[in-house]
């Protein structure tokens, strides 16, 4: 269901990234023809493949962004929240969307017509450099993410994502996690039964997994893991066990 | 060595993507004040974390991207030649180069400042919105890798980087190797000893490898192979064992 923008949606929406740098009547002019849409869990936002019209910023809950092959099988690329943009660099480019769109949880979810944009654009190129700017920030997430999947072990990157749940550099923390675990495993590049393992291994530096709850004794002992060489890892957990 | 752009530099240079459907004055406007660089096989051209003050085109040879972690271990995000385009997204924000750039060969790399493409852009907006498509390319590239690091296994990422050696879509082919192994197991987020043990178990579909030669039995069984479901693959190079 689409709907106008309130005040609260406006509130969000004007903090992204991709307006930072921007005036005000700047921002209030490109989001003027803008909606937002209320997801149920499973609804879709964009499809793989469509042709880009507009792009996308999470107002509330949680979006998965996947792909499917061509045996149909989905691969999560990322999954975004509240104040997270996507489909910018596509949706000006007369393009297709790389990925499919899903509500993983209710969200709500702006959205901003491109071609509006690109007359904007035409009339104030400083909205192109601000886009620019949050187009490099999606790249270097990307950049960042291929780094994790060559260089991290399956463990490291599940403890880098525990930790990534808290702001606690040390210590004693317990954090929820925010979405289901096969949903979890597919972000990670894991199987659920890889990433159950990694979690049993985990075990063994103090951090116990209970449905959606995880205690953690000391989170910087989970943040050097990830940290670690991936050889050097593999000698801790074992050494432990 | 850096030096005026010569005729061969510029034929290559105004047909990347960065300046597809651009006016040829537009795109001489631009590379007005480029230059190009000789770099020696591991001369770098740019090094994470510097300022980002310029793009980079390559004109000839190999060179690599590759990003190093807090404790000094390098991870080979991509590998760049003729034609290919890096680093504009974070040339125009003001940022730090995301990864480090050194020549793999002997290259030849066109240098573009930043500052005199963002007063281009000022003046023409229309250069944003090609600069944009591009980097959307990247994306599309970078969207790509995830999705093959998370859904493809070790000898399937190998089957697809071998087959993308060859235009052929069908029967036997003869490809080489563009450049060593071990920079061919960090592109594709393996150890040498992986990328050996999966040459191995390739052999069981015909593929031989010989120092830099690959000889390919039927290359449209390696591109099925890397399209597969990771989990029948296992079965499907077991089986032949």
């Amino acid at each position: 269901m689409s709907s106008r923008l309130t005040a609260g949606d406006l509130q969000i929406i004007t903090r992204v990234p991709v307006f930072r740098g921007l005036k005000p009547e700047t921002v209030q002019n490109i989001i003027a023809p803008a909606t937002a849409v209320a997801l149920r869990p499973h609804e879709l936002m964009m499809r793989q493949d469509d042709p880009a019209t507009a792009f996308f910023i999470v107002i509330d809950g949680w979006v998965k962004l996947y792909r499917n092959n061509r045996s149909g099988d989905e691969t999560v690329i990322e999954i975004m929240t509240k104040g997270q943009s996507f489909a910018e660099a596509v949706a000006f480019t007369g393009n297709r969307y790389l990925a499919t769109a899903e509500a993983v949880s209710e969200a709500r979810v702006g959205r901003i017509p491109a071609d509006h944009i690109v007359r904007c654009i035409r009339h104030s190129p400083d909205i192109a450099l601000a886009m620019i700017a949050s187009i490099s920030q999606h790249m270097h997430h990307l950049v960042q993410q291929v780094e994790q999947l060559k260089a991290q072990s399956g463990v490291q990157r599940v403890a880098e994502f525990l930790a990534s749940l808290s702001l606690a550099e040390q210590g004693h923390c317990a954090v929820a996690l925010p979405y289901d675990k096969i949903l979890i495993a597919g972000q990670l590049g894991l199987t659920p039964e890889s990433l159950s393992r990694a979690f049993a291994k985990l075990r063994t530096i103090g951090v116990v997994v209970d449905a959606s709850h995880v205690v953690v004794k000391d989170i910087a002992k989970l943040r050097q893991l990830a940290n670690d060489d991936r050889s050097a890892v593999r000698g801790t957990l074992r050494s432990i066990h």
